[in-house]
């Protein structure tokens, strides 16, 4: 059986959390004196009771967590703190809609930056502040969860990056979690006070500073502007944003090697390496075909490429241009980043390149398998023999996630019949990234889509970036047979 | 080195066989005395004669056949049929381009069945019944390479149905491979005779009779009538080409079991039952959708419903109806069936069940595994445990053959810009299917499209039709190592 009280125990904290976080927007409140004040003050108060409630009646709760508990609870963290995390926009008004508000809320969470706001200007700060804060708070829990937990269930591959930082042995959740997660965060906190600054230095006010590396840092995507980043006609604003989209999507055990000066072991890592090569690959592409098919000087052009395919492949999701505007072979090389994804480790969602680098290698060597039918030959990344496991993972992953986005695409046509705007608001989803093709691009939003339809990709959301088998797993008979 | 006076002794012998074939063709031509007959006879004249020339230089040359002669030969023959089957197009002036009539010729001998012709009718007979005839070809020479040839060279999990005919040891070519094409053989054409038969019997003429049972059977899908099968209102003839295809999509070991009585062995084959069960479920979930959604009666909702599903999962291609002119979601769920394809061992192309189920098995056992990361949890087929090196080979089949639609789509919108019909091109061409969405479904057809595109599709039709890897090895550094 599973243990429910180690659960709620645990919800409770984070829920705790929750509450604390809603405190500083709050604070925001206060200072710029809107209508939003009583709303925080409320939802707050009701979070961090029912977090402190939870705790208190498991207080003496102290046995070991397990696997299966484990799951349950990284699965429903994301749910439950959606759920209260939409309170300050459904009782300020500002979204009063539930199912608008916990879409959202979830898109906020789980960094993906859909939005279902055509109104964003006129929301007050404290709004604002909340909404890019559930980004910020989603990519921090997403490193811990894809380089400190998740490796030690062994998804998705993930555990090739367990032995990357100082973390946890497998198959027991140590205390090491905790100085893995504070190494981690300080990185996390680093960078987002830099870009920060960074942004204040180049023109934005310190308010649309803060949030935008907020949502920058979580790959996140969501803007204090409803023309996104394409408000801010600065290149220094939009090169700033490059750079720091670009840390984002690298894995953070990477950006620690560096800040201790060990650069040779991060240009010596496999999956950096594809990494620049995807981004140089695509940017040279989409750029030449800018320079041949629009109107833009060859800097604007430049930018404009490089902002929209990192911003894509990170899954960050901002625009300074709408790529559906485009030359439909350029639309369409962006539409292919949708399933490429930010590096493991990273806050970056979508399949990620550690195994597209994978599946692409091993593609490559069943043709050698086949010429050599009776020779062992693994697939190396770094360096070192992949275990067939491992390979099998990351190939049934990538099966499931196209599968998924198949199957997902069928039903949503039933809410959405344009195909290209059903596989754009499916793949976007699902990959975390915000805007998607058709009547959902960057330009537009996602209020018109059914109820029906927002609860769907809500649940793609989280289904995307708890690496689709931390929840399918809880929907197995033999993950709940003892 | 490769032993290239082998490979043009081969394609000698098959030269001989296709231009002995030509000579069926003027038969034909005499008996109609249309303006086609000098074409075949020149067409005849030229590949006989190549042929034989090829053997006579040749013909001293008595080693046995390895790899590199096997994977080359495959690859090339379909080319070099292609290059003098469309001879009789040009010579007749039917298909005066030199484009158009090698497309047409490629589609029909990978049994693709997409089409060029905007005005069928008005051909001579001579024409359409080669036409037809390049399918039948092709589907003879599919059977015998996916049963009796490429299991030997391991491809795309095929040895998994090495063992279910009377077939060759691995690693050599034994003379066995006669024996067992002689029987496939033998089961082709009594299920060529059979249906002819039967649609004579529903009120086609003798000809066309003929030609619809030579491209059911090869899963082709070309037709002597503009409209496809929709041109004949009769539900009994709708019927029986259902049941062909049904036939032609079903595995032709199991059929050669089911005609020496073992209902049995055909019944618990495991890639028969999905291959039922994904007919079954498609036709109901299309049915339904039909009767809520169109005007059909009931018993033509069914029989359009399964017929559409049948012609598509089988990649036969033949129409009785426009599905672009139904719910989109009803077209997308045919446009899903474009993934799927016939039985291993079929005429069918695409995926091929075999493959859809282990895949869809590995992702389930993947979770299981998770569960439990220390047991050995293999893919079981046919009650047996799937050796992981085919699983793996399956596995990066299905993403080679998904990487290739994505990257052919993007290749292909530089060609035409919307996204639905180059997705629809592709999908169908590299399935082997014929139809596809947007501009080029089922009432459509591609003469429009650009020269450059129609040879990209011809190279898609063959990389389908050839198992991908087939092709794909030829272009590897290994494979032409010693």
């Amino acid at each position: 059986m599973i243990n429910i009280r180690l659960i709620i125990k645990a919800l409770g904290f984070l829920l705790l959390v929750e509450g604390i976080s809603m405190l500083l927007a709050l604070v925001v409140t206060l200072i710029y004196n809107e209508y939003d004040t009583n709303a925080f003050a409320v939802s707050a108060s009701v979070s961090i009771s029912v977090g402190a409630i939870n705790i208190l009646f498991t207080r003496k709760i102290s046995e070991k967590m397990n696997k299966r508990e484990g799951f349950t609870i990284v699965s429903l963290v994301w749910i439950v703190f959606s759920f209260f995390g939409c309170l300050p926009y459904i009782l300020s008004g500002a979204i009063p809609n539930f199912t608008n508000a916990f879409f959202e809320t979830m898109s906020g969470f789980t960094t993906t930056g859909s939005s279902i706001l055509n109104n964003i200007e006129e929301l007050p700060h404290g709004i604002l502040f909340w909404r890019s804060m559930t980004q910020w708070l989603g990519g921090m829990g997403i490193i811990v969860l894809s380089l400190a937990i998740l490796p030690i269930f062994g998804i998705g591959g993930m555990q090739l990056y367990a032995a990357e930082v100082p973390g946890p042995a497998p198959d027991k959740i140590s205390p090491k979690i905790k100085q893995t997660a504070k190494m981690l965060w300080s990185i996390y906190l680093l960078f987002t006070v830099s870009e920060m600054l960074l942004l204040w230095i180049g023109g934005m006010n310190i308010f649309d500073a803060v949030c935008h590396s907020f949502t920058t840092m979580a790959t996140g995507g969501f803007s204090t502007k409803q023309a996104s980043i394409a408000h801010w006609d600065s290149p220094f604003i939009h090169y700033v944003i490059i750079v720091f989209m670009f840390l984002a999507g690298t894995n953070f055990s990477l950006s620690y090697c560096a800040l201790k000066g060990n650069f040779k072991r991060v240009f010596a890592d496999e999956e950096f390496r594809f990494y620049l090569f995807f981004i140089g690959f695509f940017t040279v592409l989409i750029f030449l075909g800018q320079l041949v098919s629009s109107y833009y000087g060859v800097e604007m052009a430049f930018r404009h490429s490089m902002f929209q395919v990192i911003s894509i492949l990170t899954t960050t999701g901002y625009a300074t241009a709408d790529y559906l505007l485009w030359h439909p072979l350029l639309t369409i090389l962006i539409f292919t980043l949708f399933f490429f994804g930010g590096s493991a480790g990273s806050t970056g969602g979508s399949v990620k390149i550690m195994r597209i680098v994978i599946l692409l290698k091993n593609s490559y060597y069943e043709l050698r398998r086949m010429i050599h039918p009776h020779a062992v030959i693994p697939v190396k990344f770094n360096k070192h023999s992949v275990d067939p496991k491992i390979v099998t993972n990351v190939l049934a992953f990538f099966i499931m996630y196209f599968l998924i986005f198949i199957i997902s695409t069928v039903i949503f046509t039933g809410i959405e019949p344009d195909l290209e705007s059903a596989m754009g608001a499916v793949a976007t989803c699902l990959g975390n990234i915000g805007p998607g093709i058709g009547k959902v691009g960057p330009a537009e939003n996602f209020l018109y889509i059914a109820p029906a339809g927002k609860w769907f990709l809500s649940g793609l959301m989280l289904l995307g970036r708890l690496e689709l088998f931390t929840v399918l797993v809880l929907f197995t008979p033999t993950f709940w047979k003892d």
